[in-house]
């Protein structure tokens, strides 16, 4: 690499801060939280050929190692301040590092989040081989007391997606077909250019996460699947919850790409609460707030699906149970769902 | 690795907060800034082979990880709240994982700062191949308008140090060379054995720091080595420097080692000023605070030097006019010194 670590920062991640003290450029970086107010922060690493692609569009990525952040900060309920990122670097072109900035920055410029600091350093690992590892930690404000805690879900509450489940992973493994060097057929290959933006651009939440303040009792957003992401409310809340299959939100893309299979329903279902990358919120609320929902749902331009209920729990353990009327036979396939786990 | 990622953060990384709202396990972690403060945040991230050696002790590089950052916070008069981890991990075992865990939380414990959040990724670059890489992320709170920044430096202030300067740097060149098959002598063993803890074990200046509101005009903390680092100050506050060599706090471990050396003293002001690692802080203040950083550094039990002063800017570069009566031919060998470079 022919910059220097102080003319990459100096080139492509230094800007004024919208809402910042003070930025990059001092040993620390300085913010304020509006009086009354909790500070929320949440740090997320990728790392190449394990997290993404080497050769994903650089752009892409910038958006997305910010989304996943911004997202957890939705899923609090949080409004973001301002972040910081850290970059191993293995040799990158200054296109790349224009690409990337750039989708980052556009993002942050979006949500008012101002990059405020971090780290970049060299790194001889290849781009392949996990040698590019991106760190950013996001800070957020929420009145104190009104943080969407994942302990907090009650017998007897609703169960709420927004958006639809399982269009990024289906696009992953599509990508995955790709990179082995299979042909998609013309189907596939319409269908991997609608879902791919759902995998390489979410969307995060964040004006629907702080409007749930004070409506949802229990919230997360979804990033290794439906299955496994559920589970962490249902331990935090010591509750377990019944899923009704039939009205999970799913893309027609999705649907459509699965009628060849035997089971076409199984397929599907199994991409929406076993894949990750939705970046969707998941929430609970009292039956009560449906009304509310539907107006906050419109407001934001998110729909929002309900798809089931909190019940007591049965066992030891926390548990999805899992219905359906119209796809009996989508349930015989079932068996215990978990989310992707990092060290499998 | 065996363990699951979850199970990594519950096993070494999961204990009871002290301050923050809300620790591990939640999509963000919650804390307060107290009324009239700002939050100071700051970021470093580690890898293996660049950083460190991979067969560092696992106890001392947790230890660093934290202290570096502790040091930041220090540079900036900040009272440290808490800290987020982010870990890519090349195989390791729980061995490694206890010693890591426990040399990084016995540092917290010792600064009330709590370990609320981060993320574990697997990686499959090898230890010695930049494989490992440590993010922390650092929050700490200072009152609104009382940061030391870089840019507050007077013509006519002086410029102090704190501890002693080289003996880090000195260390990791004796390390390297062991690592490269040499054997060291008598007298380098017996240095390195003294001065290795300064390498990997440094001890950030909370408490000096923060005693340094109000008093130091600006601050930062020496990390690159002073020669390279003060010049941040010096384009920061848009001034020069006059620095006095013969005044420089050395150890006499340091000064030993170079006796044997042509021009000693230049062998030792070299590693005093363009070696790495001190993380002692440097800051200016003007000359009617003497007296109170005498007292300051009593209380700290924290030496401070009075090693210059700043002058009016003379050329569009910040420049450091090096002085020295006592021995003016090591200021012959004297060329344009700068720190390290991440990118050199």
């Amino acid at each position: 690499m022919a910059m220097h670590e102080f003319q990459i920062i100096q080139s492509y991640f230094t800007l004024p801060t919208l809402r910042a003290d003070l930025g990059v450029g001092d040993d620390c970086a300085l913010f304020r939280v509006a009086q009354g107010h909790q500070c929320a922060v949440t740090s997320d690493m990728l790392v190449s050929g394990r997290h993404f692609f080497w050769d994903v569009d650089a752009r892409s990525l910038g958006h997305k190692a910010l989304a996943v952040n911004l997202s957890d900060l939705a899923a609090m309920g949080a409004e973001p301040l301002g972040f910081t990122l850290s970059l191993a670097l293995p040799a990158v072109s200054e296109a790349w590092l224009a690409g990337f900035s750039g989708g980052l920055l556009d993002l942050a410029r979006e949500f008012h989040c101002d990059l405020i600091g971090g780290d970049t350093t060299k790194s001889a690992a290849s781009f392949e081989n996990n040698g590019l590892v991106i760190n950013i930690t996001a800070f957020g404000q929420v009145p104190i007391g009104a943080a969407v805690r994942r302990d907090g879900a009650q017998v007897g509450d609703d169960v709420w997606v927004s958006g639809v489940l399982g269009d990024a992973a289906r696009a992953l493994v599509l990508l995955q077909r790709e990179q082995s060097g299979d042909v998609l057929g013309v189907v596939e290959a319409e269908a991997l250019l609608a879902l791919r933006p759902r995998l390489e651009r979410p969307t995060p939440r964040v004006a629907l996460g702080m409007a749930l303040r004070g409506v949802a009792s229990s919230m997360l957003d979804l990033s290794d699947g439906f299955a496994g992401d559920v589970r962490h409310v249902l331990r935090a809340s010591n509750v377990d919850v019944e899923i009704d299959c039939d009205v999970l939100p799913l893309s027609s893309t999705l649907k459509n790409l699965n009628l060849g299979q035997q089971c076409p329903i199984w397929h599907t279902w199994r991409d929406a609460l076993t894949g990750g990358d939705d970046y969707e919120l998941c929430f609970t609320s009292s039956p009560t707030q449906r009304d509310v929902l539907a107006e906050l749902s419109s407001r934001a331009a998110v729909p929002l699906t309900r798809i089931g209920c909190v019940i007591e729990r049965a066992g030891d353990a926390p548990n999805v149970r899992w219905c359906s009327e119209n796809s009996p036979e989508g349930l015989m396939h079932m068996r215990e769902w978990r989310g992707y786990n990092h060290f499998s």
